[in-house]
């Protein structure tokens, strides 16, 4: 396991947690608790996108271990997060073409979690998330990957343009999920490929489509816009798979 | 649209929804109210595994329309469920093969959700989905779904082996997704076809297994189990697609 489940208690070390960019799934604040430093707090998780749950005393005594809570305990999950190259290495001990997810701004953990596990069961190698703007992996992610999260490495990067670029020269062609592209059953997706999934919303970014080789649509017939995103990764996941087994 | 919310309330009519076996998604019950008939109405939700709310006299009030709400109100959903024989309709309506997507036991509602909003864009012509023991069409569903519950019809049967056993007799075949099976790439899926997809957590049971013309597998590399089943049905309704555009 290079997952674990943690509280982190006290209100510098939470508001630390937050600005060193850690991933806080969940605030427990002490009611009526609104001045100096816990507005401070506030403001972070709401930037955090991060819930809050106002408790009375009794139930955060509870919930803190080291009972210096001073009012606040955070809910963090520890993940060891892979690099870029242990992607690459991953492909290399198996001896295949490189095969690795990339995701676009994805928001809900629901969708990311649902994601790592398909990566694992299509035989990618990895799955690479921006740092900013995007869901991490907590606990939610934890679960719904069904314990993929503990084979599937996942590595965040700062800047998915750049990464995308670099892995070019490493031989990798990138493709993409949108709707004005070529029908996937069409396109060569045998080689080492990268396959980008979009926004929930806003699907891929015009930096990161430029970037790509390929841009890849799932043929629709229906009367709404879009798949969900995780079902979208599966589609276009398993097309790459039937690919390679022919 | 189909499709609307509505609240029922007082003790009588929220216990009169569940023995009609009414969707109800949410019980809002008076704080500290446990007498009497109130007693019943929590056995029937938890028999029903529809969540409970406990809130105060002025939150009460303000959910109530009426006004009169004896300590209880239920939010429920309206969905004018489809027929079997609608679904087959809407297939000959555009002179299509019936392709028709048979839940057996799916019970997350974003799982149910996904799979109607991929039901609709793989050109499915409806879901059929059992009277028990499963998710009905609620607000959650509604909602994931994005939009696809007002266009793809959703029928309720009693039995899901009698209406496939019904329906082969119109000379359509059943294609169940399991583990044991032959590769999807390897059948023929182009005919009139239902699609099964099995209980998150159980696959498909032995009854409808067996009543099932193929067992398709998806290929999988990981070191996990099993896909998410919206996942699953996606990439399956999507081959489904592929040969029937080849």
């Amino acid at each position: 396991m290079r997952y674990k489940e943690f509280t982190i208690e006290g209100r510098n070390a939470v508001l630390e947690a937050f600005r060193s960019g850690k991933t806080i799934d969940k605030l427990f604040i002490l009611e009526g608790s609104v001045q100096g430093s816990m507005a401070t707090i506030v403001k972070e998780a709401n930037k955090h996108n991060c819930p809050i749950s106002y408790v009375n005393k009794e139930r955060l005594d509870n919930i803190c271990v080291t009972s210096r809570h001073q009012g606040v305990v955070a809910h963090a999950a520890a993940y060891d997060y892979a690099t870029v190259e242990d992607i690459l290495e991953n492909a290399r001990s198996k001896n295949e073409p490189p095969f690795i997810v990339v995701l676009d701004n994805i928001e809900d953990p629901h969708n990311l979690g649902a994601i790592i596990r398909t990566a694992n069961l299509a035989g990618a190698h990895g799955v690479i998330i921006p740092k900013r703007r995007a869901v991490g992996l907590t606990a939610t992610v934890a679960r719904t990957s069904a314990g993929a999260i503990n084979y599937t490495p996942v590595a965040r990067v700062t800047n998915i343009t750049n990464t995308i670029k670099e892995l070019k020269e490493e031989g990798i062609w990138f493709v993409c999920a949108d709707m004005d592209g070529q029908t996937m059953y069409n396109l060569d997706l045998k080689g080492a490929i990268g396959l980008v999934i979009g926004n929930e919303g806003d699907g891929v970014s015009r930096l990161v489509k430029e970037n790509c080789d390929f841009v890849a649509t799932i043929p629709m017939k229906g009367d709404i816009d879009s798949l969900n995103a995780s079902v979208a990764a599966g589609v276009l996941a398993f097309e790459i798979v039937r690919q390679r087994m022919s």
